[in-house]
């Protein structure tokens, strides 16, 4: 994932990460509602909805918080700590970046504020809180084009071609559920805003794969009635909903370089090593 | 889980989940610190360490909230809206629960203020993460030391056995990181506060399952080298340490029972599940 | 006004002025999507619903800051100072109102925590913040109803009468508006909670007069264009939609009663008062 | 209004809009302290001073937030969203201007942090109050002239000289206030900082006009007795101290252009226009 | 120092403590304005009075805090864990004295949220800023009174009468300073609210030994110069007003006892003090 | 002390003064547990110890506020007011460090954010504590290293080889007070991250003093036993651990000079030490 470090975009991304409308909320708002779900095997297809949804969001915080730590890999000058190797970047991106971190995700946003519980809404009432998500979703896909506006780097652009997909889904998800429980055709409205998906080129390869028409089903003992909900045709291009079993296909773990200026993980990663080969063989 | 609901102490007790000290911290801390490791690979019995108890965390904060929920559960008098069914439970607890959820948990603490990503410490240096790790696990159990002292409800109680057991476990292992890194016995500190598990009774039906020596695997393809740290002895009772592949056996689900008052899942829950039920017929 | 003084229920009623769903929220909301509303003029009806209902919304913070300083009235014991007047208000309640406040409304929630701009939604798109309102409007209704359960206090219940009405009102024009800008029939979600404002009694008066059918217009001249979107009938007894100009008949001003006690507004309001007949001799 | 955009300068006047020491501030503490205002018959005069400069405050939230969307006004490269049209803007300014706003003012202040409602001082002690206001107009008045030292963007100049006579106004008021009250000669102390209005060319304007000398009923019907507190001569120039009955006369008002690029208020406003032409038939 | 414990009176003390208007309030003002005091030598009385007066208050912190101290020492049910020692005090005060503290005083407010940095206004100007402090004061006397109305528990008024008189002390010094510079008699408007001091019986003592006259000069080597403002008589009863070198005579220092149910300072105090005692051989 | 004015860096360096990790954080820690020390008597080694770096942390926030002060003298372009003299720092640093203070430090850290009470940790469990203290000398050590990276200002390097050796020194203490209590030898960790004081040339002349060998005893009478915990030797170059009566001997008092522009310490200070000096004849 070499790229060039650009700290002011990696600020930036933050807050898809831990704003108000960031991935953190979309996964702890799902979560706390799972959670709290009163009286869910009546309204099993739901329950599972949420809950299913909350464990791909999981995922997203670890890609986007891949993305900023490839956006930040090298934003130093060389490794001689009497040499300020940070210098040229005082007054760049986030100072929390380099000084509270090793050149890693925050769990904040992009003023460098920290996620916050009181951002989960959680009424107890499905319908409530289904608008709720429906609404989040579109207040996501909002932050997200921003940001795609405010920079090219190429990662965070592959990131978010990825991500409106996802999106997309759990926001027509969420607009299902509720039409099946008030008879309003919400997903009419989608897009929003007006853009279509199809409009951003780093989301074709995505769409391609007809990653828009699937709910991957995390848990398959657990969240069997996703299909109740999640059947059709997508509203924009037909391509059958379908539910698939198991959690997308990974991309290759990517282990983010070490970072000597900042100690990340230690300032003699060959000793730690060492160390680590010894504890080796004790496995 | 049906037992008398008792909001105050719900209360206290979502300082286990949101507080500084709370399961989110402990989630979150080592959810990031995995995230933004870098060079993993050449030190990755620390990494599968960290990463594989956030995996655990996980369970944790799900474990607390229904908790707070089953405390929470029955806390209304009766569901006629005209009754003021929540007025006996003015200035009790934490009205955010009864305002703002169905009687659920929140991602706060017990004055209220929600969980901060600020809470999360991440320097990048792993010797230093590692005892800060240290220090919260320790500073976690004083948290629930002194909830437990605040309430005997029978399933905040039997949660605290739970965690004591499974919170030591996780002190050790990074002690005993701390200890191949550095050469300090850092586990001679242990307990801190210096009351063993062993005297609270509710912990010592895990202890004599042995949970206090095993640390589980939570992704066995991933997490391959947790043996190099977690082997030996229990520095208490001699108990062997011992990785074990999967996930602890969950307890059985839970569906926290409906709360009319409060529409939670909704007003008429028998209307919802019709439509539940119609709903299923497309799976 | 005078009633019996209810700090612990004055507490509660504070998330209906200063909580991410009370009445500061709704005001600001729409206050900062109309100072900040771009091309306004090629879709004025838009512009005049959010920026006209703002205006009503500013008479809902005096409504609910007044029920609150009527629910405090009188909670002290005399006005000796020395005598403690406050002490059995200890633990009672929210101690600003004591401390910092002369028995009078904080600008802040059900936990005494400061209504926070952050609160705003505002992305520029119109869709989407017209779906944020019509969201907020339903959060702000379960807030209500919630807090309508936890007190039967006389003022707090004839004040959440009034509220369920206009909120109603709100929510449906937001409705509206959403339906002929996507054909979505939005409205037909409503009410949620799917409890309807003719369930709460201290509604009926206002649901009597019809204040459910109308639209205020707070200012003829700029906000013509109001009958654009508010036309029709109302979707669930068929009153037909009207807007109506001038603000609502306002109640009689309520000059809450001195508290000696507190100092408010001074230890010998004589003397002030005597200041104040010198002082209109000038007028 | 159109100017060339200038976030950097932007984010500092937002210190005037939602700081401390803001509008909003201003606005909202004389709201309260209205609101709250108890035994207001009988020290009418002082309680007519409060809620009526509390009125004055509202327009002046209007003209900071003006302002702020004029300078944004233009500042994204183009409208093609694959261009990155706000690339060149990462880094400047506030972020959230670009990614939660469609470049529309945000209620928070020049470090991005919401306005809060604990800054309300509200004691309920008129005098402790009044020598608030006093000191609260003074520490508003540094911080313009702070921002007038930081960019001389011609609106916001523009808008400075107009609110260094009106805030002149208020603290000579609130003085006077005091003055009556206590005895004590306070207006002797202005101005704080010790550089008088005059020394700001963008002021003379409107000291030309008289408006130091002004104080505007906002309401006739209800503030009779200003004129108790404001007359006699403005102790700097002698101008004849007056009420003026109804609000100052208001500019033109300003419709901010449409930002395609940041879809506000949607992507396609000709679309929006042409529903709106439709609606309007409706009138 | 043995009282009654009283947890929900020790809450509402912490205001004066950690509150907006509390003792870390006026510590870090001062402070903070003696730290940044541009051009000190100049007009080195003015320095001399806040650094000065920065110096007392580092002793009201400690005074506030050893109260609630008192305040708390004895909130427990025995020492037993196992007996839910803290079960009488569940919803009762703050409840991190109980969690977060063993049984101490916490750095911030009533409401339990921590003293904040931006609580400290410094804007450099000299008027401005003796103008804050002087506000402040009586704000910080509003909120004492307050809180004494709202407990008569022993060490807590006997701490108000002495920060009554001491408070009193710097209001006036603030005024004299305000009064040199402007030629302003503000004193002229103390006390506020307007209830005098010697209204307090508490206080009495206090008054009788002349400690409202004097101010303390904390380092005779540094601030020479408070002769300067701090000359002439008392405006209430005529006391010459006089600098005394020294600290005022401390109270005798106080231990708070040990409180096992929380280890406080530790479970085995015994062993500790064993440890204690080997080690004092070294010195 | 005058140097170039660096505001970016300034801001920087504000994370050593306010932030989590900053000397705010070190002080207030320790400030508060000793103010809470139950049972201080029987185990006075270590209360003597933990309040005695209580009162060295305070000259250390005194020494950052300095370098702050000074690394903003002289940050404005002339100090005529129309001529923007703030306007080439717009964009740069901290907009507080203008607008809210005359170029002064501010309480919080390097994003703005306020110091907040929460930072304090102090459970009462000295174990526990000590532990907490001895993990936050070293969190501060890698903000400092990290602040180092990022500006060679000469101003602030040469506090940071001074705080670099006083800071080892109160990491050290913690250790081998920790090492009494738990025979658990924590010294061994040091230094963290593992790079040597002697590795930052700024520390030498302080090291070559011998300033990391020696704990000042701040009060003569009070700490008389901080020898039991401070003795033997330096773990790293064996330099004798000793106590030495006094504070350190303080540098030169500094008088940062007058800013003008930012009217601080007001616009005419001539006209201020006139009375300053008419002032000084009553001394």
């Amino acid at each position: 994932m070499p790229t060039e470090p650009d700290p002011d975009a990696a600020a930036a991304v933050q807050e898809l990460l831990g704003g108000r409308f960031g991935e953190m909320s979309t996964l702890m708002n799902y979560t706390y509602q799972s959670f709290n779900f009163r009286g869910r095997n009546k309204v099993k297809p739901y329950y599972d909805l949420i809950a299913n949804i909350a464990a791909e969001e999981f995922g997203h915080i670890e890609l986007v918080a891949a993305v900023i730590n490839g956006m930040l890999t090298g934003a130093t000058d060389g490794d001689d700590i009497h040499q300020s190797p940070l210098k040229s970047y005082k007054g760049i991106g986030n100072p929390h970046h380099f000084i509270n971190t090793g050149l890693g995700a925050l769990a904040g946003n992009s003023l460098g504020q920290g996620w916050n519980g009181e951002y989960v809404f959680n009424s107890g009432d499905l319908v409530l809180d289904l608008l709720h998500n429906f609404f989040l979703e579109n207040g996501a896909r909002m932050a997200k084009i921003r940001v795609y506006e405010m920079t090219d780097h190429p990662i965070a652009r592959q990131m978010l071609g990825y991500l409106f997909v996802r999106g997309g889904v759990h926001a027509l998800a969420y607009a299902k559920a509720l039409e099946e429980l008030t008879g309003v055709d919400v997903k009419k409205m989608l897009p929003i805003p007006a853009v279509p998906d199809s409009a951003f080129k780093e989301a074709q390869p995505f769409t391609d794969q007809g990653l828009h028409g699937k709910l991957y089903r995390f848990s398959p003992e657990d969240f069997k009635d996703l299909g109740a909900i999640w059947h059709g045709e997508h509203p924009i291009d037909g391509t059958p909903l379908e539910v698939e079993d198991g959690p997308p296909e990974g991309g290759q773990q990517w282990d983010p370089p070490e970072e000597k200026a900042v100690s990340s993980p230690g300032l003699n990663p060959e000793e730690l090593q060492e160390m680590a080969q010894r504890l080796l063989r004790n496995v």
